[in-house]
């Protein structure tokens, strides 16, 4: 890779592979959590998902690349980090640790998308950036959500 | 882990372990750019990190635990990418995807520094909320100067 055009596909691919990760992922959190409310912020997020990975399709056709996905290390980790908590934690601890682990996934990809939306300007792709903005913009609500449900259990 | 208290203390392990491992990584990173403002950016984020260990130190004793790091899967998968792209990219590409890097962990760390503030609060520990309160504006500050990087360098 040299050029920022080959940044952004690489990135594009690393963020693919991240959506469709969670979209696994996500279930076995649904599964995890016993409260009502963050299972259906969980539910209502994994639609979101499926939505984004379409959206990132269109991104590809974008730059004329194949949908492909490329190994994140990234999302593994913090996958692997919220597998262990659901492993290690139960009642209140386990609820709370889903949450926070769902917040550092969106907080991942909201670093990604934020980055993915600068560099698409940069290379004067306008429909690349009004896709990522659209999913950046689901990302930000999706952690907003999830900071309140974080904020209502505590009080 | 079962009460707020233990996933307090197994995140706040976890983050003294991150913040280990990137003071370990930011010199390799500093290393790796060769854009002097980018490499000033990580210097003196390396400095505040050191400080952050120093002042995380200070949470540990306001709960009475001995300072103490736990294997942090999701740094170890934002540090294993980082040196994916020094491996994998030169020039620009190698630029843009370092600062992009610095930044997702800078969203993981606000991700887990607002976390563990909330459960402070909720668990009475006022020292524990502002020292982690303290953290948290030198991260986002930290973000808020590389986005200004990555701006400056895409226009």
């Amino acid at each position: 890779m040299k050029t920022l055009a080959d940044a952004f596909h690489h990135t594009l691919q690393d963020i693919y592979y991240a959506e469709g990760a969670m979209v696994k992922a996500l279930p076995k959190m649904i599964e995890g959590t016993q409260d009502a409310e963050t299972k259906q912020a969980f539910s209502d997020h994994l639609e979101e998902t499926k939505q984004q990975v379409k959206i990132l399709q269109k991104v590809f056709a974008s730059i004329d690349a194949p949908v492909k996905g490329e190994k994140c290390d990234a999302i593994e980790g913090l996958i692997k980090e919220t597998e262990g908590a659901m492993k290690d934690a139960s009642g209140k601890a386990l609820n709370a640790m889903l949450i926070a682990s769902a917040q550092a996934v969106e907080h991942y990809e909201i670093a990604r998308y934020g980055t993915l939306r600068q560099w698409a300007k940069e290379l004067g792709n306008a429909e690349a950036h009004d896709l990522l903005s659209q999913i950046l913009d689901m990302e930000k609500a999706a952690n907003a959500k999830l900071t309140g449900i974080a904020v209502s259990k505590a009080n």
